[in-house]
């Protein structure tokens, strides 16, 4: 594998373009080929079986496109399926739930955690699970959020609505006294304002909110600096996307979570 | 074709089921096989390419039931699909879109008729065509409302959260004056109290909710009258339910919509 080759990015949906977002602010010379399964989102109210079929169909894609490393931008399928990626798969396997374990683990002081996520991920145990590998004093109180999927992609990410959802979830983590509070969604950083507003007035200025997309960003650019893989040309980096079905509000959706212009989207069939 | 063969019913997912209850309410005597494509749940933010594929998947193997008709109890499908499953498949096919456009115009006064529903539904202009073969006075406005399928899949049917969401959609159909709304996706009749609600005091006590879901169910039976195909035998009526994908709150979920027990629930793969 070279240098030069592309990174590759795969989501559910268009939610991981946030962690596309993240890593050309940290590495800007990097190609990304990303890759949404638009065609099957959402993942995180799907069974463990299912999520893992539609991974591997998603990730045997980019390998065919000879890309240097694989970031799960997704935390569902990083709950589920990382195993059986790198198992199947002969290229490096990152997901987003390893990162934002480890900045949690970094920023708590009390040892109590709270984790926002879907349903799957909770259920998965994803979290918890990271968490212990790192720190033996660390406990993870996990919060599933599934309406901020849907508002994160309306764009009702400020206003009464939001707030009152946030709210409702972040109470039940003020009552656990979580002093982190880890976003474990790729949809979730477009809530950011309001998350942060609700954490601070329900359980106190003192928390910390940890976006697992830039943890994950600076992860994949230490990973790729130690394997000398990192792309040292200073143009060219850009990003190509690649979903399996374009529907209507593509473009205006994708741009929210990307945070810049959408040039040409290539539609596949998985 | 007997009449003790059972109804086909299929949706992208669970909503699905509320049509299944009114199906069983006005025709107890029916056999129902049921299936839920919950992998690939929701079809209302996918390209109509896609859903036909999705759709048609589903009722070839509702036909190798040997079903007597079949019953799109999805909006979206109802939408953008009904032609093609006519001609692909030698079963009667009946949608929701027919029947609850009937409704609406029966009901309305003023001819200014509101629809609620996905985004793709509204995108596929399918209830102002349906519409207008009826009327050629009555006017359609439609309403994309996207958050009221996930809040009724969580079971936030009451409250300040989803009647802030209710009051956004109704407020936009209240500046177009309209004197019926219709439910215009098969989740929405579990908000129904709060569609109401804000549906009279925003717009007025006049104006009348239609439910397509029960507009279906009559349909259905009076379709199955003029062919002789109705199940006369008093008992064995009842629901066999098929889903591509278990998802873990399944049955809860399953049961809000259906209004009554689940049973057993049969896994396939499409």
């Amino acid at each position: 594998m070279r240098p030069d080759a592309p990174l590759g990015v795969f989501d559910s949906g268009l939610g991981g373009l946030t962690v596309v977002r993240a890593l050309r602010e940290a590495l800007p010379n990097e190609r990304i080929v990303y890759l949404g399964d638009t065609a099957r989102v959402p993942y995180g109210t799907k069974g463990p079986a299912t999520v893992v079929k539609y991974a591997l169909a998603c990730a045997r894609h980019l390998v065919e496109q000879r890309v240097k490393a694989l970031v799960i931008a997704c935390n569902t399928v990083s709950a589920v399926a990382p195993e059986r990626l790198r198992v199947e798969l002969d290229i490096p396997v990152l997901g987003v739930v390893e990162p934002g374990a480890r900045a949690a683990v970094l920023a708590t002081r009390t040892g109590r955690i709270g984790v926002l996520a879907t349903a799957a991920t909770i259920a998965s145990g994803a979290y918890p699970r990271a968490v212990g590998q790192i720190s033996t004093r660390a406990e993870v109180f996990g919060q599933p959020a599934p309406l901020l999927v849907p508002l994160a992609e309306e764009g009702w990410v400020e206003g009464d609505v939001p707030r009152l959802v946030v709210r409702r979830y972040v109470e039940v983590l003020a009552s656990a006294d979580v002093d982190v509070v880890v976003l474990g969604c790729t949809h979730y950083p477009l809530l950011r304002p309001v998350i942060e507003d609700e954490v601070r007035a329900r359980i106190g200025g003192h928390v910390a909110v940890v976006d697992s997309a830039r943890a994950t960003a600076g992860d994949v650019g230490a990973f790729l600096d130690s394997r000398g893989l990192a792309r040292a040309v200073a143009t060219g980096g850009g990003v190509r996307l690649l979903v399996t079905d374009v529907p209507r509000t593509f473009r205006e959706v994708a741009e929210r979570f990307l945070g810049a212009a959408v040039g040409e989207v290539e539609q596949i069939d998985l």
